[in-house]
């Protein structure tokens, strides 16, 4: 029993998507249900906001994409952005484009996976836009976060000396990817097809259900470590770390064999016959945090669960560049979006 | 000279468009080009945000909107959002979703409106999202804003005898709408036509260039008026009465005679055989400011420049009408998209 939107007309689909939202912080006053939210931050916090944008098409396909995993995901990009400022989220805001196949349950559904990650990171769905869209789904999320006074890290403090570090690994959200391609092309001829996902169950949860590293902030402050850039990997290393020296005005060196990668992802590259390195590269997706240490932070870095170390800054002159397991210097190009 | 967004990518694309951003508030710490905006608000301010998204073939059409009014519409509609709140608007992030027709140029344009805008409103543009598009232009804009404690006015506060007012006139975005729609198909097989826009000016700025109502709220506060409630006229006056009625669990009951119509409307739907009520009360788009006062406040009220009373709210069980011209009470009926 699907219900067609048309039924509760927009203000009852925001009503029945809206209803029960729990709230976390004593800082929202005000959430849903006004022209905007309000909120209340002491003088001793900066706040900080983000916006992200998906569409359909583009940033998803819902032949595999579980709307439930794709209101998570929506919402873990976001509250990443703020992690990479070294920032709490607090609020998130969602404004949705939806067209005219999509029913009540569908945008319930995705809503669930809103509030999944909502609650798991403790941030406050506080308002949004409903609209329709002639042209599939259109997710845009803007989060609002804080952090104390001067503990915000931006792309911009990075020194030639620095250390680069980066968390977890790299390149399987962009190998889940590639499996549910291949399983989709396969299945479009087949009525029958099960998707066979045994031994690539990693790499699919890295790009269906995503986390932000609000481990990684917490495991930075309690080991007394203020990184001096960061940024989050949502384009790929690459790109993140062209990012970080061009707002540090320095170069950087990182070395091949110290990018952290799966074994799952290793398997999958050489089973699609894919450059492994330039997958953990320039993937994207990944989430994980990107961040540079004083020199002097070596030993306590070393120490964090789930960080590793994996270059160090240079001069700008020196330009940016990985170092091959020959000793070779790859230059490193930033990607963004291709499609243009 | 027209430049294909490919040749800059995505990077090379914010860089030209956040080029001198110029930056108004001292509130704002860090703005475009990093993962976050970093603002810093005073313990005795609260912190607003909002969200609206823009859909080319829902929201806009680009036969007849400029880009350039079509970016400044986009920030326009957010910071009437706030004004709503009896907020200031302080910064604006903006998603774009960007098809493959549009070049660096066209984008150029739309912040060129967006710019516009916040300098004429004094807000700062802190960062955004720039991305694909398969389906046309999507702008999807998020406004932060903040007004000293205790004085944010939320669509909850009115009481059962609170008069209702009303700023500007109603209708004319509509029926500038319903001008250039009539235009667009009489030019389709006239290659020769040139649009007679002669009298309808007026319509056709409110729909191209609406303004927000930052000047009533000054108004307002320099009288020493706080509204019990307000929201912004964005789908039609008996939508946004209904959403006050029930956020203050009351009922209305607004005059006919006493909506105010511009004399273009009023020729406008005489000229295409509407009703002009109808289209002053459901039209939308119109982004002028509707609160409530309590009755002491009658006479301070009555002196506002360009703000009407139009009626008075109610008790909850006498519902939400319009006292039609022979005395006749027509319940109001919200409106919302209606595609769906």
């Amino acid at each position: 029993m699907e219900t067609e939107i048309s039924q509760l007309g927009e203000f009852g689909l925001i009503d029945r998507l809206t209803e029960n939202m729990p709230l976390f912080n004593a800082s929202t006053l005000t959430a849903v249900g006004d022209d905007a939210a309000v909120m209340d931050y002491g003088a001793d916090k900066e706040v900080l906001v983000s916006t992200d944008m998906l569409l359909e098409g583009v940033h998803f396909d819902l032949t595999y994409m579980p709307l439930k995993h794709l209101g998570y995901k929506s919402a873990i990009v976001n509250f990443s952005d703020i992690y990479a400022m070294n920032g709490t989220p607090r609020q998130l805001v969602v404004g949705l484009g939806i067209s005219k196949r999509f029913t009540v349950e569908h945008m319930e559904a995705l809503y669930a996976g809103l509030r999944t990650a909502c609650e798991a990171y403790g941030v406050d769905l506080v308002g949004g836009d409903t609209t329709a869209s002639r042209a599939g789904l259109v997710i845009a999320a803007t989060v609002i976060g804080d952090a104390p006074k001067d503990t915000v890290v931006r792309r911009s403090g990075a020194k030639p000396t620095d250390l680069i570090c980066v968390s977890g690994d790299l390149g399987a959200a962009y190998m889940g990817l590639q499996v549910l391609e291949r399983e989709k092309v396969a299945s479009a001829n087949d009525r029958e097809f099960t998707p066979d996902f045994a031994g690539k169950e990693y790499l699919i949860e890295r790009q269906l259900k995503p986390e932000a590293r609000r481990d990684i902030v917490m495991e930075l402050a309690e080991a007394g470590i203020l990184p001096t850039s960061m940024i989050d990997v949502s384009d790929g290393l690459s790109s993140e770390l062209i990012h970080l020296c061009k707002a540090s005005k320095t170069g950087c060196r990182v070395y091949e064999d110290r990018i952290p990668i799966d074994y799952q992802t290793a398997v999958m590259a050489e089973e699609l016959n894919m450059n492994l390195v330039t997958a953990a590269m320039n993937g994207g997706e990944d989430y994980e945090l990107l961040f540079t240490v004083p020199l002097t932070a070596h030993e306590a870095v070393s120490k964090l669960k789930g960080v590793r170390v994996i270059g160090h800054m240079s001069p700008e002159e020196q330009g940016c560049a990985m170092i091959g397991r020959n000793g070779e210097e790859i230059e490193l190009r930033a990607q963004g979006f291709q499609h243009m």
